[in-house]
């Protein structure tokens, strides 16, 4: 092993977290949609694990069942991450804002303008936007893939191109010769898209770490990945097994590499939804206390993805021995593996589903040592650069993971025990950049 | 009199203050642009002042003699005021958002997500956008008047229906019955213009205040009264006399009425620069001392403004009788009846300048009581009910202004001695209001 740490991420979805049903546990208030004490409390309790970023997807619209779960985002993203910025010092802010409903010019002055009041922390996650629910917000149809990744790369390059428009040494500020910026050198970028234009200059300067990091997130389209290979440093990924992780992974860093890039310059992040507990027992306990419903609705699921009939009335007996003769993991869906081995684990149908087996990530249930065990195999692996963890009850599972995770990972010598530095870049491991990469053509 | 008070808020530029060259007094830090240290500081002086609001003007372009002078805006206004928010408790936050270059959805969201998080304290300067160098970075001409116009009637509509569309008692958030929202009360407002459009809903539960407060500013063109009258709650005014005040505010107050609404629920805010020092002479000198060379820069406009000759070799001398005898205040200029008036009471004419007779708004130079008595005589002449001042220098104008002139105003009687409450529409003396107004046809 090289000397290489680990980078985390958290995923701060809607206040609560990540287990269907969190705002209904009783030590959580259930107002936390719309409080921002919440925010910061959560934002410091990931700091002291020393977390790079956090994460926030964006769907902005309402979707799902909204009557018995919950909005699954935040109020807006960058301003609920803005509000934050001052009471923490190290961590940084990945914000989802989409190429296709944002003016490139407004994308680069938010967001340049979080990086410099930040010192450095602030992060783009630059996504097209396909769904129909949110494009009606905007009055507007989705428009095909091929326009939306269009108007990604044009975006994207007026947003960097705005970015580096105010030249790292623009700011004399020199009171006595009465000179506040060389005009010289902010210059206006002049870029006139299909679809997106902007003269510019982006009257901000440079923040500590340059600019913000652009992030992208998806499954590894042509589209999505030549958007990644080109501009992204972070890459947020869905994705279940380690070899699904590995060919992803290679996949983005050979994006990387024919666009120019050095590919150690993306790191790709893998999610990963966390229960923390004494024990694996009680770490289904408490994920059945909550989510226990909505599980048990899965049975169905669970059945199809193993290719058996499993009788509701037997939800809490392991599966027979013919039921596991005869299962055999769906080659479609990376997930039903890993149900089928926590199947054979003998757990009761209930329990395998308690486990997380249907979620959007990989879940981990139980003590420390299994998370780090985890995090560890993938790290080691080749499967991730770093993790975004999505803990199960922001309001009690952030400090668990902190308490009982970090500690381990960093005995393993696998996570940093101090930040590496103050800016966003500093902790992702990526180098300074300012505009666009000249490598890239 | 009546017991009704004047209301104060606060122009906030570039972070340095209203008088030209700010950025370069020896007791400023040449890079507060840049230092949101700076703003949280600022905010703090003003609201020890009881000051209702900051207000951010916005021309997102890069203008004007920037090797001299400086970035005549915020970074970004709604960023820069979220990063205040938590470190005040009731000043207000009046940013401006253009409707010409913003998506209604967007705006509503981010202004809304702020009012929550400050707990109220949110307002939203509605304007087109008329300048072609903020257009160009919108990759955009300028519209025709009647087409923006027609966006910001659409727009406003929109922002305020999406406001709304989380009912009031929408969030039910009963941990025991699994209900989070009700629903029904979370409905679509399925807008549609002819410029901008949007489905919602929106996912912002209500403020302390309900929603944000609209403020409109500009001349008094038809267009802009019909969109002050029908949604604003307060209206930024550029203005240089009592006479002209008074006139645009009955305009003002005309347009709520024919809107169907109370005159009384929409402000007008006139403008107004200061310098508050022991003496005028110490004042001029402060103005002298950073802004000299532009002042005097500007003796021929004073000659024109004057219909007289000035002699640049005299420009330390009083005018002449004969001159003062054939000037005559240009009627199409109303700042030049003021320049007169200083030349009359026997200034030099650098001193006149210095009296900042042609500047963006009147400007007071002198002890609190000379700024306390423009305040009341403008108030009690019904030329006003606020005012929104720009302290020559922030860094210690803010202070010198809550120190010298708030204890005179509130001593007199005009001015309260706390905030009468914790919200923008509590600190303005305008009601709530949540969706768009029922009046209102
Ligand atoms: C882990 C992950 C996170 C994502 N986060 C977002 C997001 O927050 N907002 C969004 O609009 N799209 C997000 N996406 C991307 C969209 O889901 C994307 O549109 C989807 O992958 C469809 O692909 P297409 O755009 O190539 O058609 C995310 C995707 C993944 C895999
Ligand atoms: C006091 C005052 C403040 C204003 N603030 C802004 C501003 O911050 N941003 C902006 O785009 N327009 C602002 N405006 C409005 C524009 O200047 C407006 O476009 C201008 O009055 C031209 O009028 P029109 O839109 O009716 O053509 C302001 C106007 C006044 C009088």
């Amino acid at each position: 092993m090289t000397d290489k740490k680990l980078v985390l991420g958290m995923g701060m979805i809607d206040g609560y977290g990540g287990l269907h049903g969190a705002w209904r546990a009783p030590h959580v208030n259930p107002g936390t949609y719309a409080d921002v004490d919440a925010t910061v409390r959560h934002a410091r309790a990931a700091e002291r694990g020393k977390f790079a970023f956090l994460f926030t997807p964006d769907f902005p619209a309402v979707r799902g069942d909204v009557e018995h779960s919950t909005i699954s985002n935040l109020m807006d993203p960058l301003i609920q991450l803005t509000a934050v910025a001052r009471e923490t010092t190290n961590i940084g802010f990945v914000a989802t804002g989409s190429t296709t409903f944002q003016e490139p010019f407004n994308t680069a002055r938010q967001f340049k303008a979080l990086d410099v009041l930040s010192h450095g922390r602030a992060g783009w996650n630059a996504v097209t936007t396909s769904d129909p629910a949110v494009a009606a917000n905007y009055g507007r149809p989705v428009a095909d893939r091929a326009e939306r990744y269009q108007r990604a790369h044009e975006a994207i390059q007026i947003v960097q191109a705005l970015w580096g428009s105010w030249q790292q040494d623009a700011w004399i500020k020199d009171q006595a010769a009465n000179r506040f910026i060389d005009p010289t050198k902010l210059q206006p970028v002049n870029l006139q898209g299909q679809y997106v234009a902007s003269r510019g200059p982006l009257a901000i300067p440079p923040s500590e770490q340059g600019q913000p990091v652009v992030f992208t997130s998806g499954g590894p389209s042509p589209h999505l990945l030549s958007i990644a290979g080109r501009y992204a440093s972070g890459f947020i990924a869905e994705v279940w097994t380690i070899e699904e992780a590995r060919a992803q992974r290679e996949l983005v860093r050979e994006a990387a590499r024919e666009a120019g890039r050095d590919p150690d310059e993306i790191k790709y992040i893998a999610g990963l939804m966390t229960t923390v507990a004494p024990t694996v027992r009680e770490g289904l306990d408490r994920r059945l206390r909550y989510a226990g419903e909505v599980l048990e609705a899965r049975l169905p699921h669970l059945g199809a993805m193993l290719g058996i009939r499993i009788d509701p009335a037997r939800i809490d007996e392991p599966l027979t021995p013919e039921q596991l003769a005869s299962a055999r993991a769906a080659p479609t869906d990376p997930r039903s593996s890993i149900a089928l081995e926590v199947a054979r684990q003998g757990w009761s149908a209930r329990d395998v589903l308690a486990h997380g087996v249907i979620d959007f990530h990989p879940t981990v249930v139980g003590p420390g040592k299994l998370h780090a065990d985890h995090l560890q195999e993938w790290f080691e692996a080749g499967a991730a650069d770093g993790f975004w963890v999505t803990p199960d009850i922001y309001e009690d599972g952030i400090d668990a993971f902190v308490d009982e995770v970090v500690p381990i990972l960093q005995e393993r010598g696998i996570y940093p025990t101090e930040y590496p530095g103050t800016t966003l870049r500093a902790n992702l491991g990526v180098p300074r950049q300012y505009g666009p990469d000249p490598r890239v053509t």
